[in-house]
């Protein structure tokens, strides 16, 4: 590349490091890709990192080192996300969204991208530091909103299907018993998609007992895999307990009145004082 | 915000083009937001515009007059996208991947963020001036990539489901026959996730005999919409003819013999020299 001007290297490096989250990039990288010395990239980095900080974009380590370069780490504070979230939860309320049996049609504000990447965003700060190697979730609804998370993390994701299709090769099914209207169901995974012991965040666009997600938990055990964290984006409490102990949601549904069409959607716990589901 | 440098405000305008993607933004929001004069903003402007030209990222479209602003469109070089596609071509060739009955397994491709990014900004590039409201899919393996294409295009996602579930309210049903197989099977989209009169771009991840994506078509005819455009990452060459005339394909799969694992993958019609699948 020929040599660029500071003004010009600054706006390439920006979008160079928003494309590779969570990537170690050597100064060297810089400083050939723009035939410039180390000390002006390290200017230009410490110009970046301030904004990033400032827009509250994310985090810009620097590591010193022969090893040594530069991360970007998406992070977005929990105040600037709390004013997102509370959008949605206003959204959520409108009393067309209630379907019989107690569900929320929410399929309209999970297909929009700039939401979808807002959710992402807040589950890779809440998760950023866990030490993961492969997102994981199950058809259909949470998809895209793993894919963004994964983004975020710069992690692959792995579709946990209900049935067995055929191009998928050899899969491994478990049967579960869904937690609130106890039906038997099956779900499986395909053996090439997960290597063994793999490090996982499980991500899901509703939880209400928790029965799915304590599948996929079960699932998981047999590719003797870690479930190191789970989120889901919207958590009913109209049940006594949940399956699962440890988890991250974002908005918590309450008091739903099917007659009525009355709901009361609150910020979850991801935005609770005391850190709940943080390990 | 707080006046800012010249130089903190190209990486701060980079970001913010980057995040919003054919969205016109006044070149008074950036006025305003770094208090600076329009002037300085338009010559910041020139700058982003010839590092993104350079770089293959897309254009920065300048609209003047009273409603005029700054719109960016993603758009990579067929020749940079190339040298993507071959290189996944390869990795698709590896005969591990042959599944029973000519299937292939591209799941692990297709759950890499990096990698759908690229195929979203190939089918953005593709599509970018059709005036398109929505951009569609079946699930489940499509659905990453309809995301990662609805991201640079700046559109929303619809999912057609392969049953009718709870969660989605009323739908539409169709029976369709599969092309290659000859099964009659059902897909549904919910009545309220999409709007009637819709430009609709239809996504999927392979299509051989096209009876999927035929499928969708007839079902868009009950939403009185209109197919803007058919984007398939993988087509095969294996039937004697598609369902569907026009589409733009990333890959192609030729030559698939399930005894010797052996397969060919070339280059779909969206790098051939005539254009095919153009409107």
């Amino acid at each position: 590349m020929k040599k660029l001007k500071r003004s010009a290297r600054l706006v390439e490096m920006t979008q160079y490091l928003l494309f590779r989250p969570h990537t170690l990039i050597p100064l060297t990288t810089f400083a050939e890709r723009y035939s410039s010395a180390k000390s002006s990239i390290s200017e230009d980095l410490a110009i970046i990192k301030e904004v990033f900080e400032m827009e509250g974009l994310g985090d810009l380590q620097t590591l010193a080192g022969a090893a040594g370069g530069v991360k970007f780490i998406p992070r977005v504070p929990k105040a600037k996300s709390l004013g997102f979230i509370q959008d949605i939860c206003r959204q959520l309320e409108q009393p067309e969204r209630i379907l019989p049996g107690g569900y929320m049609y929410m399929s309209d504000l999970l297909g929009r991208p700039m939401v979808l990447n807002e959710i992402g965003k807040m589950f890779a700060t809440a998760f950023s530091g866990r030490d993961i190697d492969v997102v994981m979730t199950v058809e259909t609804k949470g998809i895209p909103m793993a894919y963004a998370v994964a983004t975020h993390l710069n992690l692959p994701v792995v579709i946990v299907r209900r049935d067995n299709r055929v191009t998928e090769g050899s899969a491994v099914s478990i049967n579960y018993v869904s937690g609130s209207n106890k039906r038997i169901q099956t779900m499986s995974l395909s053996r090439r998609a997960l290597k063994e012991e793999s490090r996982v965040l499980i991500i899901d666009d509703f939880m209400r007992a928790g029965g799915t997600i304590h599948g996929m938990m079960d699932l998981l055990q047999e590719f003797r895999a870690t479930v190191k964290g789970v989120g889901v984006f919207v958590e009913s409490d109209e049940v006594e307990e949940h399956l699962v102990d440890e988890y991250v949601s974002l908005a918590r549904l309450s008091g739903v009145d099917s007659k009525t069409r009355q709901v009361k959607v609150v910020p979850g716990n991801y935005f609770d004082e005391e850190e709940v589901g943080e390990d």
